[in-house]
């Protein structure tokens, strides 16, 4: 086990883990939205909240990089992954945006399959911010999302199929792309981070 | 008030305020293509003469970056910088592009806004970049780009709403969509300026 | 001319050219992919594959670069020159995958142009892979991929006139303005491992 040269510092772990966690509340938001029965106003004034939120979380985790003069890792993965999760927020709330804006009524079995896929990523990347200071069962972690992101793919791919079918008018074949593509960006989002998570953890071993 | 360590190097200063009135010059063009009595080809013609330009001057940054010993701030935020200023007006000329190209004639008002908008970022990008040696009164800039990039995001929401009422063909939606895109797309971009300015002023304090 | 101070090390340049001439295969299947004689579901297996093999070149190149402990050019440029190859090949396996997904039928002839040059500019780079240990000609490499992509983008506009001239259904235009823009994502990408390169081989001046 490799001798530790720097400082343990808690609560970088701790603002990861916070990330992390708007992550979970955003994607049981963006489950809400796809269900009939919600509030779609009132969702994403919600999911508005929760994306302020998670950016100050984001600046939070920049500052701390700024003033700290020894990082637990390198400082520019400490960057790229408070942006990453910062990122994965963005299109979940881009998401939630559209189906708002575009009064999106027909909403294809694909697009919740992918919003399972997002929820599912959120609680494993929460459940992984704090092995972070141990490094214990990462790997785990960003196999099971890569595995995620191809069963995304597969989602993604079956659903352009459907659009293109013949099935929806063109008009909202242009509205539930646009929708797809912001749950696909979700998804593809994570991934990012999951390799720059590996990424920390080869150059800590 | 931090002893300065690096010899003073003003070119750099120059170069960024140059890119930045190569900015200034394309809003312009910008605002002149979205007038009815504009000659279309023409406007366009200035515009690519003008991103070639712009495109010379950080080709200046890069070449100069590379033959500089010591740097006034770090080299990474200097490669940034130039190039987040090239993704402008990149995005700019795109715009003005796609409306040659496309033949777009109605123009909804929230082009004009968002064209407006990018105007106001341009020039306030002109006025900080000389700024960057004093790193006086930088953080006005930020905050105001990132007032002007909200505003710019409800334009936005506006145009996509109102694109998709029913009003226009699906073709023309098509269209406008990818003309909005390309500024929304200019707007962002200058936000990622505003923010390389205010990770270069916190690293510099 | 410098003292190379650094170790000569050629199995980083053996796994580069190795990325690169992934890339000539997945031309030819693009190439394949928009004959009228082609088995369409074959060619896009064929493309996965081969899409499969470059990645498992680009992550050789990663787990090499975290294992080096001194890198014959920047360790940054190395990973930029590794992902840049592979997201070139990514935009083509995307493009493949969209012709299939979206049954393509009528292929305009600025497509093939589009992968025409998407060939050339993959026998040049697998060409200049090799070169980056002398760093002999790179110059006359970053150059015609630099005309390339310019005429990449010439093709471009003539296509998207094209398809919004009317002759084509709404529905249609959507689904090739998607297998276009793939296309032109691969060109670009393209354009951005040139600029790796000149980075890297002005470095090394």
């Amino acid at each position: 086990m490799r001798l530790r040269l720097r400082p343990v510092d808690t609560s970088f772990y701790d603002l990861f883990t916070k990330s992390a966690q708007h992550l979970v509340l955003g994607a049981e938001l963006l489950a809400e939205m796809l269900s009939d029965s919600s509030d779609k106003p009132d969702v994403a004034k919600r999911m508005r909240e929760a994306e302020h939120l998670a950016d100050e979380t984001t600046h939070e985790i920049v500052r701390k990089v700024n003033s700290t003069f020894v990082t637990p890792f390198d400082r520019e993965d400490i960057y790229s992954l408070g942006s990453g999760l910062d990122d994965v927020m963005d299109m979940m709330d881009e998401a939630v945006d559209l189906i708002l804006l575009y009064e999106v009524e027909t909403l294809p079995a694909e697009l919740s399959e992918q919003v399972t896929v997002i929820q599912r990523c959120a609680e494993l990347t929460a459940d992984a911010m704090p092995r972070l200071q141990s490094m214990k069962s990462l790997e785990d972690y960003w196999i099971e999302i890569n595995r995620l992101e191809n069963a995304g793919d597969k989602n993604h791919r079956r659903m352009l199929a459907n659009l293109f079918s013949g099935e929806y008018r063109t008009i909202e074949v242009l509205k539930l792309k646009d929708v797809e593509e912001s749950l696909e960006g979700a998804i593809d989002a994570f991934e990012k981070v999951a390799n720059i998570v590996e990424q920390i953890a080869v150059k800590e071993s």
